[in-house]
């Protein structure tokens, strides 16, 4: 099933069920008001939610046209987002374009840092930059939401608990990052709101292309209307999304809510090399920062700015008839001043 | 006013107001059913609150006895927690354990880390450990929940947005912190959940002990039932509670229910070199790792060892009547297996 929350003067949102060609829904907050609702008591809830959903694909029932732009992010707020990186290769190439190894340990133990949580941005919510040369990048990633996770859960036993699929924009400022990192604390000022694809999914509804833990199609990044990302998301993914939760949860419980990001898609190039542009016959970027680490390993130096006030930045993945699964993130960059 | 969380059964409890003295308190549900709905419209909520602790503080109304254990965490999960380091000497010690020096930049630019808010430990909970060798240690902090903070805030303004002050244990697995940082990205699993003090009270409660965003009395940690620390919550803070919100808002606005912290409460001793043990007439420590900087500086190598199954932590504040004025956390470490 498809869930989405509506815009309605609330924190919250209201939690509405879309049918899967996201053309229309129907209110859900009769069975329960929010989706951190929904997630507090998830077992009791979801089966009702895929009642209604039945209802919605067979067009039963009080149904609306469906808006993308009228949604929240699923959770407009979340007690826990916590973001990964799964696909090594992304931080291969920061490594590379910096003459610095990976070190062996990042191949079995996750990066991860604890991100804010406390207001995402919608999904077509414009992104509010302070100043432009904190180099405010995209990052086109998965994230999944999950139940109460117990404390040192296997990652076997964490496939269980990833109860929702969405899209995300971990929206990061580069140029506040080295600074930032080198005091040693990880991401704060870095890192501001992450934006969320108007649907989160249950894992059955992707069919054969959930496995493993992984979503197995191409996400779409595009940068000022141009094709910018196709990378694939089972590709060279060092992680599942399953191993990050159960590294989240390895000396804490986590509640039900939990949003857990897989870092920046990322892949190689056909030739194992790092990725070409996709005007080059690539795959491309799910972030600015990718093509000018490619820069700079292939120039010395990057020719790719940041996203400047104006740029539009657009995150979307399709089925193979051409259907987009989770709606649309698409976010242009404004100044908050 | 005092205001605490009751446990109910519930993942947020119920909001109360307790009487200045800690002995009896009246339900506030009618006014708002937990904290976090209290301060998502603080503004409204907030004199209906003021109201109900005049009447509690003159006894008039349905009071019931107040139990500090029957309470939860105030906020018994957050949209956020963001944890400073206002108190510059635990960092000056640490960096002198390892014969560094502290970065200049970290006396006007306030280290701070993102920390797990989906799960706070009651103030009375044990604290599950799973393995001894993660190095438990208790952080005695200060930490302030505030309204909705803008971006770009100044810490004038930020001042005002401080809604509540609590006490805090910022429980730290110092045996994983190290591994943790060097891979960049800050703490995760070294951060497991926090525990707050059973009252979060209004600034203004405080009279004379908040001054310049600061908590001016000592706070009392206590290790196995005998005084380990007796840190003065005004003394050499490099930052005040206001300027860690103006911090944590630069980039982004803050969501209502923020709770960001001050760090461990850390004083030099009288003649300005790292404070003394309590038996040997210092302030003491308000964590473990203090001490055994303090034993590595003196003798090369820490003596005192993390906390181990069994061990009692006890971090309190009480007025010059010695009465408690937030309350007591007090936790047992346990084994999670």
């Amino acid at each position: 099933m498809k869930l989405a929350t509506l815009k309605n003067n609330t924190r919250d949102g209201a939690l509405i069920v879309v049918n899967n060609a996201l053309t229309f829904y129907a209110d859900a907050s009769h069975i329960a008001a929010t989706l951190q609702a929904a997630l507090d008591d998830w077992a009791n809830i979801s089966p009702k939610l895929q009642s209604l959903a039945e209802d919605v694909e067979a067009g039963t029932g009080a149904l609306k046209a469906f808006d993308q732009k009228a949604c929240e992010s699923p959770l407009p707020r979340a007690y826990q987002w916590a973001d990964g990186s799964a696909y090594i290769n992304h931080v291969e190439l920061v490594r590379k374009a910096r003459n610095s190894e990976v070190p062996e340990s990042f191949y079995h133990d996750p990066l991860m840092y604890q991100g804010g949580s406390d207001a995402f941005l919608a999904p077509y919510a414009p992104i509010p930059l302070g100043d432009p040369a904190w180099g405010c990048d995209m990052e086109g990633e998965i994230a999944v939401i999950t139940d109460d996770v117990p404390m040192g859960v296997s990652a076997a036993d964490a496939a269980n608990h990833i109860k929702l699929i969405m899209l995300c924009n971990d929206v990061s400022l580069r140029g506040l990052i080295p600074a930032e990192l080198a005091k040693g604390f990880g991401f704060f000022q870095s890192k501001p709101p992450s934006a969320f694809s108007p649907i989160a999914l249950t894992p059955d509804t992707l069919g054969e292309y959930w496995k493993d833990s992984l979503v197995h199609r191409q996400l779409e990044v595009d940068y000022n209307g141009k094709p910018f990302g196709r990378a694939w998301a089972q590709k060279e993914a060092t992680f599942s999304l399953a191993d990050l939760v159960a590294h989240a949860a390895k000396t804490r419980p986590l509640t039900a809510g939990t949003v857990i990001g897989s870092g920046t898609v990322s892949n190689k190039d056909e030739n194992g090399g790092p990725g070409r542009k996709i005007e080059d016959g690539g795959l491309g970027y799910s972030c600015i920062a990718e093509i000018r680490m490619i820069e700079t390993i292939a120039n010395g130096a990057p020719s790719t700015a940041f996203m400047k006030h104006g740029d539009n930045v657009k995150i979307d993945m399709r089925d193979e008839a051409g259907n987009s699964i989770f709606g649309a993130i698409e976010q242009n960059i404004v100044s908050s001043r």
